[in-house]
């Protein structure tokens, strides 16, 4: 890693923002393709991950399937496997935290932390990126900043008053035997689960009836690592389904939680807002169009409206094939790299010799037809 | 499911013997091609999985991610998922064998119970089965009959003394409140885990340092699920490393457990057996070459010795290859009845067509070289 300020002022092919698992996983490309470039990193690697609340863990389970074919499901290279690296199923954040800077490592990548992008400019062919450290010059930008660390705050009136899932340290800490959580995705139901674990009483509310859901596609569907948690706590917690949250007050010391049929809900700690996260596109929504909220992208990733850019991580988004999960995202990172290498002209053989285990992998997706199907048993 | 007596003394194109997930498995690619088969099981469907002892669970996590590419671990066709039908990441065997009914009942396979092969003799072109049935003959046999009802029982003097794995129904229901459980691999911490869990006093032996030895390839190491579940038990039980047992005794109303070392262990009860299970190829053994315990496969796991005679599941080994795992040894369902349909001239359209699921979904292993590699991370 890099801690000089050598790199400010310099040009390069391709800067990568962030260095969460999106930001690796492609970098590992570019280091192996050999293209000059950087990953900016906002405050250090995995930092998302650094963030979850101690009791979570990843809800896809890993497992070291590699060389025959069935890669680990949260690894971001076809070689490896944080199933290997951590002898765990279900990583903590910082288990996988530790799988991320060991690769860092092994390949060497020019990452740079605690630089925080705060503009990205296009003038003429070149991008000009605005950060504390100074400015970053380049031909390429690969966002990769992710989404966790920028909570949804629109879900209803008064969000402000809540803690969101994303600033809990730990469940089992919080203040208070009795807590709401509003939102049954799994952050919800994995708060209720470690809340329950803590032997506090929870009502959660979801606004749909989200455990009957039962979807082939994990995206829109509670993981089976979910469900497991859920049935073995299954008479202990106050679930009330069609209930959607509309506003939340505070009232002589009590949270007032309100639902669209009428209900209300109160609690003296403050309620835990489970609806979701908003995008870091926001920092660059003006170089991207946007159709229901999903940033427009083409065939390779990169956007409908400023050549270059290419977006890579859980916002990429095709028809209806959400890319939400580490097994999904990194199946777009060969791609991208690969666009990026032929645009610079790199020998078709070293495209080639680079993606190679990307493709023998399922590590390189072209059909986006197939996301779609459902399981016939 | 056929239940007359209308199918002995047809002549078959192929026989397949075992309905578990090796036998259906290659069985709905059979049906999928309109070869004209039979499959054969000794009981009922998936027999070996509803003798598992109720508190055992799959070690390969289930997970839908089918559709993207990574089917579930545990599916035996590209397009289906236990996690998606049983709601559970590791299921039990019972569970396992509602996702194996609802796989033959969907296909509509031609499995014919309560048939137990006695002999498989080849005369001229064709196959000859005795069964408690009557005699069944066919152009091609797949042998797909498992491993697991087959306990292994030359692992040292005395096992006729022992309880194996494979005969405990529910280890809480075992008498007594002290168990040795000789043989560290999965199924010893299972045992383990399974007796600490229902309160039990256990003293593990281990040949070797099992729990410290981590190799990529999940049939050499132990799965992620299990060193979760150790670590949850990690200081209640009494290991033993490099503690090979070479006798049982019963003495006195004492089981009398002795070791290589030169230790005794001394149990009230029936040590438990956990030095793993022999093989359900002795009933065919005459129709293989052997090297090593493993039967000698062509590139289509088809017997060196015998023509038209398949193998499938988990005892199939290429080098240092072990197809032990579901998801291994699925990917050579479509080899095996590939080849057997070019053999009978079915049009290579209709074949294509019957095997393109498999082939873009990683359920079609050609390469065997890739098995051997270690992860890098």
């Amino acid at each position: 890693m890099m801690s000089d300020n050598s790199d400010i002022d310099k040009y390069y092919d391709v800067v990568v923002v962030g260095a969460g698992p999106a930001g690796i996983g492609v970098g590992i490309l570019l280091q192996k393709l050999g293209i000059n470039h950087i990953i900016l990193e906002k405050t250090s690697i995995g930092e998302s991950f650094r963030k979850w609340p101690i009791e979570t863990r990843f809800i896809s389970p890993s497992f070291t399937g590699n060389f025959f074919k069935m890669p680990d499901l949260n690894a971001i290279t076809p070689d490896t496997s944080p199933a290997f690296t951590l002898l765990t199923e279900h990583p903590t954040g910082e288990d996988y935290v530790e799988y991320l800077e060991n690769l860092a490592k092994y390949y060497d990548l020019p990452i740079k932390t605690e630089v925080c992008v705060d503009t990205v400019q296009k003038k003429a062919d070149s991008f000009v990126l605005t950060t504390n450290k100074g400015e970053y010059k380049s031909t390429y930008v690969i966002w990769a900043a992710g989404e966790y660390q920028y909570p949804k705050t629109n879900a209803f009136e008064g969000t402000h008053l809540c803690t969101h899932y994303s600033e809990v340290d730990s469940f089992s800490d919080l203040e208070g035997d009795e807590h709401i959580v509003i939102g049954a995705y799994e952050s919800g139901f994995d708060a209720m689960v470690s809340l329950i674990r803590a032997r506090k009483v929870v009502t959660l509310l979801d606004d749909g009836d989200y455990l009957n859901l039962v979807k082939s596609d994990s995206s829109y569907s509670l993981a089976p690592f979910t469900r497991d948690r859920i049935e073995y706590v299954a008479d202990l917690f106050d679930y009330y389904t069609e209930t959607k949250v509309t506003s939340v007050e505070f009232v002589n010391d009590t949270y007032l939680v309100k639902t669209a049929n009428g209900q209300t809900f109160t609690s003296p700690q403050k309620p835990i807002n489970c609806t979701g996260f908003a995008s870091s596109l926001t920092l660059v929504k003006e170089s991207f169009e946007f159709k229901n909220d999903y940033p427009l992208l083409n065939d390779f990733d990169e956007s409908t409206k400023t050549s270059n850019l290419f977006l890579v991580g859980p916002q990429v988004k095709h028809k209806n094939a959400l890319f939400c999960f580490i097994y999904k995202y990194r199946q777009r990172f060969a791609i991208v790299a690969e666009k990026i290498a032929k645009r610079m002209k790199v020998p078709s053989q070293a495209i080639e010799k680079a993606i190679q285990g990307y493709k023998d992998n399922n590590f390189y997706l072209t059909d986006l037809s197939c996301c779609d199907d459902e399981c016939t048993c």
